[in-house]
Order: C-alpha cells, then sequence, then structure tokens
C-alpha cells in the first residue's frame, strides 16, 4: 500500500493493464476479486495515473429488463465507436433466479463483441464487503481507459444501491408490473435515480407509472450530494463540507430535474433518447460543478471502505487478537465476562486510543 | 464498556429490568437499538449475571408462513405457562411487502397475550450493523428471563442468516410453492436448518418437497460448527479451535439427523409434534456438548460485531481522521493520491501497528 512500492508479482499483469490489454484487464479483476496479496498496491498504481471515464448506472428490481436496456444501450453506443466496460452485479437469489437468468440471456448478444469487456459478480454471502470489491473493480474498469462504463445492478438490496452510487448518472428502470412510484421511494430507488425509464412502455399501467413518477419527483428535488447514506451514524457529506457546494447550486438554479422516459428495449424503441438525455446529464454535471463534487464524494467513500475493511483485516489478522478472542470467549462461558469486556480488551491492544 | 462503571442515565431502567419489569425491558432495546449513550454498558451489566435462555428460530422464504408457525408455536408454549420473547425481523422489502403484511397480522393474535413480549425490527437500510443490534436485542430477551426466545427471519440474506444463527434451534420452514429444495439448498437454508417444516402440506407439491428435502439431507451431515461462515477471509471457527470438538462428536456418532416436518399453522396440525421435535434437539445439543460448542462460537461472532462496530465508531468519530479524510478527498481531486495512499495515513493514526 506505499505509493513507491512496486507491485510484488503482478508486474506482467500491470504492463499489460496499462498497455491495454484486455488479458491485463481479465487478471488485474481476477487479483483483485480475491484480494490476493498485492491488490491494493495494484489499485493504487493503475488509478495515480488512470484517465476518469463516464460511468453509467442502471438499477432497478428483478424483471424489470434492466439487462436489455444495457444491452441496447451498448450496441448503440458500440455504433458511436466507443468501447465499453460493463460491470453486472447478480444477486442471484434462488427465489429470483429465473427472471435474472433470462435477462442474462439477453446479454449474450453483445458478449462477442470485442470492444466490450463484460464482467459478471455475484453480491451472495457478501456482507458490504463486495460492495468494496464491485467498486474496485469499476474503478479498474475505469483507469483502464475504456471510453464508458457501464454499471448494472439490481436495486433490492444496500449493497446494490451502494454500487449504483459508484456511477456519475444513475438510470432507475422500472416496468407496470414492478409496482407503484411509491414502491420505487419506499425502496431508495428515488434517491439513487437521475433518470427514470420505464421499459415495456406498450404494457398497460405503464402511462399510469410515469404519470406517478412524475408527480413523485415533482415533491422532491434532484439527486442532491446531500443525500450520501449516513455511514454508522457518520454524514461523510457533512464531514467533507459537501453540502455548500451543493447548495451553491442550487441557488444558482442548475438542479437536475430528473425526466422519465419510456422503452422499449426490445424493439430498441426509446433508446436514442435515452442516450441523449445520458449525454444532457453529464454536460449538467460537467457545467454546474457536481461532477467534481460527485467525485470527491466517491473518493471519501472509497477511502472509507478501504479503512474499514483494512481494520478488520489487521484485526483478525492479528495472533494477538485472536488469542485475546479465545481468552474472551473462555471467559464468557465461566461466566465472568460479556462480549463488551472482551471487546475492550481487543480494541485496547489494537487501537491507539479509544474514543 | 469498562466492567465496573455503573450504567449512566440508565440505573431506573436497569432496576427495572432486572426486577422483571417488562417496561424496563422495552426502555433497555430501545437503548440498545438506537445506540444510546452506555448501552454496551448495560448490554454487560444484564449479561453477566443474566440467565442463558432456550432460542428458537424460524427463518424460510417470504410467504412460507412463518409468522404464522411462530403464532401457533407460541400459542403451544403459553399452554405449558412458559414467559415468551419474539424477536420478529422485518425485511420491510417494497417488492414482498404483500406477503409479510400478511403474516404479520396473524402475529396481532398473540400480541395481545402478557405472557408473550413481542419485538420488531426492519433490517432495511443496514449494513451488516443491524444484525449486530438484533442479535444484542436477542441477547437482552435472553438476560430478561423469559422461559424460551423465539427469533423469527425472512431467510432471504445474509444478515438475516446471521440472525437466525444467534439461535439454538433453527427451523428452517417451507411451502411448496417457495421452490424446491435445490433453491433452499442454494439460499443457505441448508446450512442453517436444524429442523424443516414443509408447511401448508395440504397442497399438492407438498410431498414432493419433503421428499426432496429428505434426499438432499441425506447427501450432507448435520448442522456442523466446522460451518460457521467465514467473516472478511477470516475462519472464526478455526481461530477457536471449535473443529476439534465437532469432528469428536461425529466420530462418537452423535450426529444430529435434520428432520423434515410437516405442518398446517392454520389448523394447527403438525404443531405438536414440532414442538417435541424442538426439545429432542435441545436434548441432543445438552447431551452430545454441542449447546457449550453453539454458545462458544456465538460468543466469538459477538466480540467479533463488537470489535468490528467499535473500531468503526472510533475511526470515523475522531476529528483527526476527519481531517485526514478531507485531506485525502483533496489529494485524490488534485491526482496526487488514491483511497489507497488516503486509507494508509488514516490507518497510521488509528491503529497501533499494522499487519
Amino acid at each position: 500500500m506505499k505509493s513507491k512500492r512496486p507491485v510484488p508479482g503482478h508486474q506482467v499483469l500491470l504492463q499489460g493493464f496499462l498497455e491495454g490489454s484486455v488479458r491485463g484487464l481479465a487478471r488485474a479483476i481476477s487479483v483483485v476479486e480475491n484480494e490476493r496479496d498485492g491488490f491494493q498496491d495494484l489499485l493504487h498504481t493503475v488509478m495515480t495515473s488512470g484517465p476518469q471515464t463516464k460511468r453509467v448506472g442502471f438499477t432497478g428490481p428483478p424483471g424489470a429488463g434492466k439487462s436489455s436496456i444495457v444491452a441496447a444501450v451498448a450496441t448503440a453506443y458500440r455504433g458511436l465507436e466507443e468501447h465499453l466496460g460493463i460491470v453486472a452485479v447478480d444477486p442471484t437469489s434462488p427465489y429470483s433466479g429465473g427472471a435474472l437468468l433470462g435477462d442474462r440471456i439477453r446479454m449474450n448478444d453483445i458478449a462477442t463483441d470485442p470492444g466490450i469487456f463484460i464482467r459478471s459478480m455475484a453480491t451472495r454471502g457478501s456482507l458490504g464487503g463486495l460492495a468494496t470489491a464491485t467498486k474496485e473493480v469499476v474503478d479498474l474498469m475505469d483507469s483502464f481507459g475504456f471510453d464508458r462504463v457501464l454499471v448494472e445492478t439490481v436495486g433490492v438490496g444496500q449493497t446494490e444501491l451502494e454500487v449504483t452510487a459508484a456511477a456519475d448518472t444513475v438510470v432507475v428502470v422500472l416496468v407496470p408490473e414492478s409496482g407503484d412510484a411509491i414502491q420505487a421511494m419506499k425502496a431508495g430507488l428515488m434517491e439513487v435515480a437521475d433518470i427514470f425509464v420505464v421499459n415495456k412502455a406498450d404494457r398497460p399501467g405503464a402511462p399510469r407509472l410515469v404519470k406517478e413518477l412524475r408527480q413523485a419527483l415533482h415533491l422532491r428535488s434532484g439527486r442532491a450530494l446531500r443525500d450520501i447514506p449516513a455511514h454508522h451514524g457518520v454524514d461523510l457529506g457533512k464531514a467533507m463540507k459537501l453540502e455548500r457546494v451543493s447548495d451553491a447550486s442550487e441557488q444558482e438554479g442548475e438542479e437536475w430535474a430528473v425526466p422519465v422516459l419510456t422503452t422499449n428495449a426490445l424493439t430498441g424503441e426509446g433508446v436514442d433518447k435515452l442516450l441523449e438525455t445520458v449525454e444532457a446529464h453529464r454536460r449538467w454535471l460537467v457545467e454546474s460543478g457536481e461532477l467534481g463534487v460527485l467525485r470527491r464524494a466517491r473518493s471519501g467513500i472509497r477511502i472509507r471502505d478501504v479503512v474499514d475493511r483494512e481494520m478488520r483485516r489487521v484485526a483478525w489478522n492479528s495472533e494477538r487478537v485472536n488469542g485475546l478472542l479465545t481468552q474472551g470467549v473462555e471467559e464468557i462461558a465461566l461466566g465472568r465476562g460479556t462480549p463488551y469486556s472482551a471487546a475492550d480488551n481487543i480494541l485496547r491492544a489494537l487501537l491507539r486510543q479509544r474514543a
């Protein structure tokens, strides 16, 4: 993790990555995903010099047709000769497996295009740790030099929404069947959306959903950076004094009005308009200065993620701590202690000072 | 968190709790849920002297009828004059709201019984943090002196399964509609189940599900403590040398064979048999020595949870750390650093030594 240290064992990989070899990228992703020795040095090295790419996120409930939209959008960007990286986060819930598989099959249409690099990641079994790894894979793709990185997640959990927030522009895809605007609000989708898309717009119920979403959006302001979720009671936006910037742009009347579009991903209807709107959002991000604010917030979240992970790693890989853990378990069994007295001993050994 | 320190501001509450006042319990839960000042001291105090109660967990997919089963089981235990605490963890996912609400209504039948104390908790929006708080509420109920504590969770995520693992006996409730044995296996339900219940057993598909589950169970051994999930790459079971104990009990042929029962919670069919089986599992836990192993593993997990939470709290409430965070964000914006170099500075300030 020292900035000057060469990346041990990963020099060949790194050289390939920096030369734009897709194989180098694939190997780098594998090193990061598996947290192999030196993965943080590798990330540090590529991120120091790496470009900052446009990131577009797609989220929404299972079955909304996100993958079809991503496939249609990717095909359109390929028509503009863009090189694309795609990160698809699969929740692999056994209770929604069918719908997801169906989506994934449609993604195969674009999987053979050499101008597109697709990486699927599973979230099952993680405790928030995978959100960090996924964001690191997005960072790798960003540093690799794609013209654009697309991130697809199922908007059903905190982990997925967290990953979505790693994008500059977040497209929330809904279908009439996925419920009404109130459900989208409850799922936290209103907070992350820069653009709403009602897909399968030919189905009954679509016009009503569009209307409901517009009404619900009218009641709130654009996705503001004040909305960075508090993390374990810590308001990161406040800590980084991001509020002022966001408020300033509001005063200047530069608020982004979240549009509600309609598409039919299978026929391609509405996809051009979606691309135009993504570009319009990009222009707004740049011109209003919000892109800088967004990137700062993202940096802060990434720092915090890395610190949290490293604290756990240092703690639970320490022989001393594991000795104190065993001792604590023993004392609890004998009725002489509790998890709190045991934790206290461990924290004293770990931290320079207690709060 | 010092063991001798009185619990500041919570003396009256604590006295009520120790005297068995339900109001004291309710207030203690509220202090713990909201992580109010002194909540860890409070937990330490009540857990030092508190009894260790029988804990039975119920989990399964949405709509399986868990709440009906819990209500039926609770009614049966009340018939035996047991005092019960119930912790119901609500995932409040907007995409499954209907089914859960339906379940909760059935719970109302027992909610007016003064011999039963029910607490509902929501998991939405948490990043694993709420799993810890929920386990602390279960610990409070345990220490309060109920004859038995029932824990109900929806088995759809890591958080929920983690909470389930706080029980001594885990009952997994399925219905034919919730899918086949392979889906249960994928959801991690096979790993946590001590007893399977196929509810709504009069429906078509129930006999087939029972058969499939028995076949799938035949292929594996009982819920062993080897199965304690690795936490951020740390094998807690290994760290606490729990493997040997578990292997020993296997050699002595004392393995628990996970039974598959059928119920119809609405008619009460099969509930008596379920109660008998829970008691049989209890006897096995005690006689095989597995209860001690289970409690040790649970203590270890609780210590680890408290340490992880405290590390985060200490880090992100520190002015020094927040200063380094702001500085790190600035350096990244200027292209002079990455989240890894910034995290390195913070970790140096926080930890006594790096790994």
